[in-house]
């Protein structure tokens, strides 16, 4: 399975014509499962490779208007695009974010009087109290009262945080597993963790051949992990005939955070080939980034030590950090220092970090 | 009074590399007014030479997506900008559209905890049942529940159609008035009429000065109107001593459109100085156009015409319709095209066509 990451914005607080709001897309098998869409998404879509119609799957780390704004113009426009191909008439897009995103989408669409080619379902993750400030919690008044579904909307799933694990349970199929963390933001945030599953290593045939092993239905149910007994009477064990279990990639996407909230995260996340982590300030910024619920690279780089993580890729940058391809002789901040920082904390680690930019792609490779 | 348009958005949909959405900026002194605000407005904004924090008034034509997902986004960047400009903090920003939107503003500011610098008051235009069909009208459900106010929200009016001149009296300054006025399509829609006040012709000095009359306040009487009695008992009417009267310029903006309703707007918008008017679709595709609830050239230019208006300036273009400066040879559909068929309407009058690009000025001069 090929497995990527592009980046569609990497700027924060605002879509800018260097940078753009938040919005990266994680492709496996040519599927896209978009993460966070500022204004303007649908438009950085079109500049990049991938195709709108394409987009099966969406994750809201949290209602901030740069995460979310482009959400309503996007699913307009991959309807666009799913009338172009019938095939994808069918497929329910499901969409993944905090209690208040349901109503965010019934009442834009609504009162737009948008109709799309595709049904969509809302599935809430209900924040705990301690994911923000008070005042950062929506009130009873403001979540209530969203009215009917949408025309195209089909029921969603409300999911709580499962205590034992400390995490959200999104959805499980042959190839992955999806699940979402707890942050402290401003407002309730959430980091998601795609862990896909371990795989057989390959058959080892000469092997196999030896004993008298011609290849057949007898190896699917040795690579489906089932003992045989040949006419000899020998037991074939699958350990004996396998090559090493090919461990699943895992991809953990954060949300906007000064801290991640329980044993939940750090454990979820534990060993990620990509931890995709906000830097929104510089290190000598620690106290406003803090005061605004976001990271510097140091406490990004913090994270991804204790996830053990093979690449941290920053994004999610102050707009004052110019991409470092349009940085100009004089500018003041410079986005190289933002992976100086956080290399910094990391130099006697494997941590490679990685400054992500818009419409960068980074391949994620399985482990030989 | 310096008077100019600037074109942020002119294409029809969604927002493409190519054409942005709707949205065009008035500027009038230096005070910028905003008309429709598509997704990626803010970005669009940010490239032209106009500075977001001197948007004072906006209009919405239609609740359309392509008309309006970029308003919250924009709000937030204001208030960023007035953050620099504490001199505008106090200014409350009043926004013009129909019913339902200030339900959409409350909902996806409130939901975002979007915060802003300064206060905002929505003032709703009521439709009437014949501007759209019967599925393009919000259910009272869908307008329903909007809740309480956000906190920098002022109370807005709600704005009925005033039968007696078939139009909407937004509000008038010393310097304006501007009134709304009912289009046919898909939802309702609304066009916009900047009517500047006339203004009074210079005043004739030689002519005062043989009169025996010098500068001083009873100049300014005269030009406000007053008649004079000078000491020889000789009776100085203002007409005889100012220069003609300088008529107020008129600006038209129509929101998306198949037919104006009514004999309002085509009264409102008699001799408009510009009247911008949507030309979706060439007139090859009027079925599809008028289906759709959107002009051909043709029938934008046969509202110019009606009209009397100088200048036409057609924008909304389908996204298919690239820019000239970016048509390729072999591309099928030609802006340009768009521009003839109108301009064969009116071959035998004086008004003048010219297709909008993003980022076109256009100044809008005194008639002298
Ligand atoms: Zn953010
Ligand atoms: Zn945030
Ligand atoms: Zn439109
Ligand atoms: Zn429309």
């Amino acid at each position: 399975m090929s497995m990527d990451i592009t980046f569609l914005g990497t700027g924060s607080a605002y879509p800018s014509p260097h940078r753009g709001a938040s919005a990266l897309v994680l492709r496996t098998d040519g599927d896209c499962w978009l993460f966070d869409c500022g204004e303007g998404t649908q438009t950085q879509l079109m500049k990049s490779q991938l195709r709108a119609g394409r987009i099966t799957k969406v994750f809201i780390s949290h209602l901030h208007g740069d995460h979310l704004f482009g959400l309503p113009g996007l699913l307009c426009t991959v309807s666009l695009n799913t009338n172009a191909d019938p095939q994808q008439n069918q497929a329910c897009v499901d969409i993944y974010g905090p209690v208040g995103l349901r109503k965010f989408l019934r009442v834009t669409l609504g009162l737009t009087g948008s109709q799309l080619l595709f049904p969509y379902a809302v599935h809430e993750l209900e924040p705990t109290l301690d994911q923000s400030p008070e005042e950062g919690q929506l009130s009873m008044e403001m979540i209530a009262d969203d009215g009917p579904l949408h025309p195209q909307e089909q029921p969603g799933r409300t999911i709580c945080l499962d205590v034992s694990t400390d995490s959200y349970l999104l959805f499980e199929n042959k190839k992955v597993v999806a699940k979402a963390f707890r942050l402290f933001h401003r407002i309730p945030s959430f980091g998601f963790c795609i862990q896909e599953h371990d795989r057989p290593g390959r058959l080892k045939t000469e092997l196999l051949k030896e004993l008298g092993l011609k290849p057949g239905p007898l190896y699917g149910r040795l690579k489906a992990g089932e003992s045989i007994i040949l006419e000899s009477g020998r037991l074939v064990h699958p350990s004996e005939v396998l090559e090493e279990t090919i461990p699943g990639r895992k991809v953990c996407v954060f949300g906007d955070c000064s801290s991640v909230l329980g044993d939940g995260p750090l454990r979820l996340c534990s060993g990620a080939d990509v931890l995709v982590h906000e830097a929104t300030l510089g290190n000598e910024h620690r106290e406003k980034a803090v005061d605004h619920g976001h990271s510097t690279p140091e406490m990004a780089a913090a994270v991804a030590r204790a996830c053990c993580a093979r690449k941290l890729v920053l994004y999610h940058f102050s707009q004052r950090y110019k991409p470092s391809s349009s940085q100009k002789d004089g500018d003041d901040d410079n986005v190289l220092e933002l992976k100086r920082q956080a290399e910094d904390v990391l130099q006697d680690s494997s941590v490679e970090v990685i400054l992500a930019e818009d419409f960068m792609n980074l391949p994620i490779l399985l482990r030989r």
